[in-house]
């Protein structure tokens, strides 16, 4: 059966070029990065490429660049970090216990975000309008003078909704409140400048944009103050301890460096694609709505909503035909709870549990569309006419 | 320049096998293990294979073997989790607050336990005897009723000693403590087998036994309370979140069954690549010691110390002949204070200052070790002749 992958939020291939660009350092180059001699100073060398690489890439110093094992770490890091600098400074006015995160945070934020809770710091969770967009002067609302982080995700994974970052940043300027941004879903997609964007910290995650997994970044604008998460060594400039994942550093680098070159074709093609799927499931399929902001979304991703029936039923349909789609996070596929970010963009429940992800990629074509356009309908027919709550049934 | 590559203790070539083995996942098979259609269950089945792999070589269970970015997350994961258990329980006899570990752990323990008590805990730092090795009946008098963890390392990095482990755990048996050991510079070197060796938690990173870097895993004993270290999606047995690095884990998986297979081949050739070494070096070089155990100790690991000068410069001179070996461990080779775990056996500031640790792995031969013994005498002797403190110097 040909195969048809439409998840690519949830990950990608690693592209053919970045697989080339790691296979020396799964064989000839192999040293420790820390090791003084040649073999270690060759690794180092293709570790500290790679930084500037990523730096000169995303507007950022080389110093400012931390490999992490991922963007969950790299999440993980955003609030645990700022939250334990807060505990060690010694200011005048006490200690600053408060943080301002969404309700459509990744969990990889929002768990983080309950365990401070549970030690004692507050954290405000903003609602979203119903395209899925955090309202900058409600956040400007929020804050105290104890708020000591901000962490908006810069695009949805689930709904693609693009978040207005930038405006967030202009409510925190001057405040001394470090922003950080998760950018897993948004990089390789839109553009990242932090020579412009003056978010504090922005997590990366590799295998998201056609890189390997188990390696992704936290951007550290230089000045933040960040203890460690991972404690041990002094590797990557003594922020974060571990023998460095060479393959997976050089890696990210190349799919970084290839989604920069293909940005432009890619973007195009995306949202081509989408249109040709958007157009084609309201042309074919009734009672269907989409979820995230019409504009502002990241190219190539769409979230819908089909009345009366399960979006597992719907996948396994579409699985069983060769077609990859997904209901969400991939983090959170084994739940049956409905999403909590079509939850906090006002979607009922019952449409929620109806709702399809599909996500788009570099290799995917027009014919792959169309087969997913002809697959479908019947596959959503057929399940709302087992679905005891769909109206048009037949007698 | 033909080069020697004797620090294998730093870390390993990628083994063949395990790049053949890794290579699909970097292409072919790419789905997020977490995703419920075809492509996520195709990347899942390798994941557990892999799993069930690691289980049966180690005399674990597949639910007890929780993949991590490498040896020292493992290890940050062996304190912080335990420490964070006995903080949410609710015994009548109050917290419990009290570890011990050794003075010779790598730092990817001594400096989670240095946090811990920093925020309260008590931590004893066990000494070592003259060869490196834990008494356990030291260790035992340290025990109180407020101790809730034991960490000490299966084998020492720097000098290679074996601890006795086995006793240990017979020492606390009962006595509802839990008992980590770090296994990163053991693995694959000696036999582990957890059916007999009754630790609760067992940290292994995959680039020391000629695996990929950025991968390892912590062995977690059915029944022990392991809160999360890194928070967000339910991977990993919901233990520990973040997509999986499907690569690494199925070249861990692979590199660990390579190091079963070969075992005995390898322990045999690398203990008379040692002796050879270790005999050339008392024969050609005098005012040399040895640091370590004589016999308890990982085979291929020689770690030394040259009177009245400094390794650093050995390895400077080595490197320049393509020899490439440490002054210790790689994580802190940028640090110019001598070994924390060479002082802890008694060895004086300036022997340790003058101490090479040479590490040998599967791919070094006798003409190796003979061409190391031909360049090291005249090295030696070159920066002896240039020591204001060696007494054999020429007018």
């Amino acid at each position: 059966m040909e195969r048809i992958y439409l998840d690519h939020s949830a990950t990608t291939r690693v592209h053919p070029e970045v697989r080339e660009a790691m296979l020396p350092f799964l064989g000839e180059v192999f040293g420790n990065p820390s090791s003084i001699h040649w073999f270690g100073q060759e690794a180092r060398q293709a570790v500290e490429g790679a930084r500037e690489k990523v730096a000169g890439l995303v507007g950022a110093r080389p110093e400012e660049i931390v490999f992490t094992s991922g963007g969950t770490e790299s999440d993980n890091w955003a609030l645990f970090g700022p939250a334990e600098a807060e505990s060690q400074s010694h200011r005048p006015d006490g200690k600053r216990n408060h943080l301002v995160t969404s309700q459509i945070e990744h969990h990889a934020i929002l768990h983080p975000a309950e365990i401070l809770e549970k030690r004692g710091y507050q954290v405000t969770y903003l609602g979203v309008d119903r395209f899925g967009i955090v309202d900058p002067e409600a956040l400007a609302e929020t804050l105290t003078s104890r708020t000591f982080l901000v962490s908006i995700m810069m695009a949805n994974n689930e709904v693609g909704t693009i978040q207005p970052v930038a405006e967030i940043a202009e409510k925190l300027r001057g405040k001394n409140i470090v922003l950080h941004t998760d950018a897993v879903q948004a990089m390789g997609k839109i553009p990242v400048d932090l020579r412009k964007l003056p978010v504090d910290l922005l997590s990366i995650s590799a295998h998201k944009f056609y890189g390997p997994k188990g390696i992704g970044l936290l951007f550290i604008r230089k000045g933040t103050k960040m203890p460690h998460l991972i404690h041990g060594g002094s590797q990557e400039l003594n922020l974060r301890s571990g023998t460095e994942n060479v393959a997976g550093i050089v890696g990210l680098a190349k799919a970084l460096e290839i989604s920069a070159r293909d940005f432009e074709a890619n973007s195009l093609r995306l949202r081509r694609l989408q249109k040709r799927l958007e157009e084609g499931l309201k042309q074919k399929i009734e009672d269907i709505s989409f979820n995230g902001h019409p504009e502002k979304r990241i190219p190539g991703l769409t979230n819908v909503s089909f009345s009366y029936i399960e979006g597992e039923a719907i996948l396994l349909n579409l699985d069983l035909r060769g077609i990859a789609a997904s209901s969400g996070s991939a983090c959170t596929s084994r739940s049956f709870d409905p999403s909590h970010v079509l939850k906090a963009m006002g979607v009922s429940p019952e449409l929620a549990r109806g709702s399809i992800r599909f996500s788009l990629g570099r290799e995917n074509t027009e014919e792959e569309v169309d087969l997913v356009l002809e697959a479908l309908p019947g596959i959503i027919q057929k399940l709302r006419e087992m679905s005891p709550i769909y109206p048009g049934k037949k007698k």
